[in-house]
């Protein structure tokens, strides 16, 4: 099942469901089909396999009229990321594939040894952005602006300690993240700056329920920066695989329905190539994973807009 | 004014401002008075000004009954986080005060030179404890606990691009957070680990608003293990002063109503003493911040809980 937060003009924010080419609303679907359904992201997934199946059902047994009145062209809608703004954490795991250990280690200050436990930063959710929205490059503060994608879990139960062999359980499904980097912005080492800044967590452009991807450790992901691929690997290459971090990370922290683990990128980021290359404004980046789809996103100056 | 997060027994979170030994109830002052106040400190502040100006009017006017019927004694209250864990930024500033610059360099892995741009870190929602809340000891993760008095910071407006001189227009008012940091669990140099553990946020005991508290740069703070003074130092020793901490966040990430800027800790942190000192379960530490109050709290150890 795909999920969407999506807009239209000026609405707010809402629950849907992507069935080829249109968004079904999930609270009107639920009005007409006289059930109930919640208008937004997380209260679908606090519903956990519950709510997918009784969606599954609704969508199933309605009439073609039925859908069609509360249905839209996926292509009227404005997506947001998955998750919105209203906030849960947003865990990063640096260094978890080995080309990009090497690569980082040779042009950035990290180390070239492979981490013996997963590294670990966040982004604030004031960074998150949906697909088609702008990133802010603001030319004050970087002149090394940079791509990372990566395969985002989204978490479905709250959890601590929670063992490796159980660790999908606690997953409710995916999406896309482009760990945006400004590479001149670390202070202390500290990775907040450099990857924490408005509009530097784009995620989407749907969430793909764990249903619909069997085997996350198997999945294609590439990024293209004005149509030219930069990175191309799999998910399988990752360093710490998704029951190592829920694990390693429930250790620590507990992990809450909406929290979103970016799982780290591969090789081919800007600042490993010879020479380096950045973004600028006017830039596109199009960062996909396979099974969930693609993230698009134009680099625009901050000089431009109003605040 | 002092306000508080509180609850009585298994009732919810509610908003109440303390007066001498009392807790006056915001929602049921607003009830009594045939008028309005939140039930929760984030509507509260959102009213900014005004809304400080509309509680201190209904409880000048209120009589001595009416206060009576919508007050409980403060020793009856559970004092939570003033901004409990439904979910704010919290910015920590790393190596603000001189001699913890200094100490740091001896004893852990930072520079002895002093910043010349604020050090950001982020602390996550989910290790937010109030006053009198138990700090969890991990030992199987952690031998090297530490504890950290800091004055926080609290916005009160959305703010991007904020001047410096500006930027006290942004304040809402001040509270206490002991920055509890396990120094053993730095990973690739990135503190979050660290830092943001469960439970290792703890704040209040109270908000105190910027009308009670003319001079921010002007506050003793200073923090107790056992009842032993451990750190004893003023907020006029930052490096950084809060005009410059709002200024310099604010061109980075978009500062919100609620937001928490943790301002950084003077020397004597048990990492930088000689021998090192660290805290163990049934430990007590007290952190204080003049003009705002006492954040106590007790070590225990995890393999207690039932987690």
């Amino acid at each position: 099942m795909k999920l969407v937060t999506y807009k239209i003009n000026h609405t707010a924010a809402r629950l849907g469901f992507v069935e080829e080419n249109m968004i079904i609303d999930a609270e009107k679907l639920g009005q007409i089909k006289d059930s109930q359904l919640p208008d937004n992201m997380l209260d679908f997934i606090d519903l956990g396999i519950d709510g997918i199946n009784h969606a599954i059902n609704l969508i199933n047994t309605a009439t073609a009229e039925q859908l069609e009145e509360c249905s839209i062209p996926l292509a009227n809608a404005t997506l947001l990321a998955p998750i919105p703004r209203p906030c849960k954490n947003i865990f990063g795991i640096g260094l978890n594939y080995t080309e990009h250990v090497a690569e980082s280690a040779r042009t950035l200050d990290t180390s070239k040894d492979l981490p013996q436990q997963p590294v670990i930063f966040s982004k604030p959710p004031s960074a998150v952005i949906g697909t088609e929205a702008d990133i802010i490059h603001n030319q004050k503060i970087t002149q090394q602006l940079d791509y990372e994608v990566e395969l985002a879990v989204i978490i479905g139960k709250r959890g601590k300690n929670v063992p490796k062999e159980n660790a999908m359980d606690y997953v409710y499904g995916y999406t896309v993240i482009n760990d945006i980097s400004a590479r001149d912005c670390r202070r202390a080492g500290q990775w907040i700056v450099s990857k924490g800044q408005d509009t530097f967590a784009p995620m989407g452009p749907v969430l793909v329920t764990t249903h619909d991807i069997p085997d996350p450790h198997n999945l294609n992901l590439s990024l293209k920066v004005n149509g030219v691929e930069k990175q191309n690997s799999n998910t399988k290459f990752m360093l710490f695989n998704i029951n190592d971090l829920i694990h390693d990370l429930s250790t620590v922290f507990t992990l809450d329905v909406g929290d979103i683990i970016a799982t780290g990128t591969p090789a081919g980021v800007g600042a490993g190539r010879s020479p380096q290359e950045f973004m600028w404004p006017g830039d596109v980046v199009e960062a996909t994973v396979e099974g969930i789809g693609t993230l698009r996103n134009t680099i625009v100056d901050s000089e431009t807009l109003n605040n």
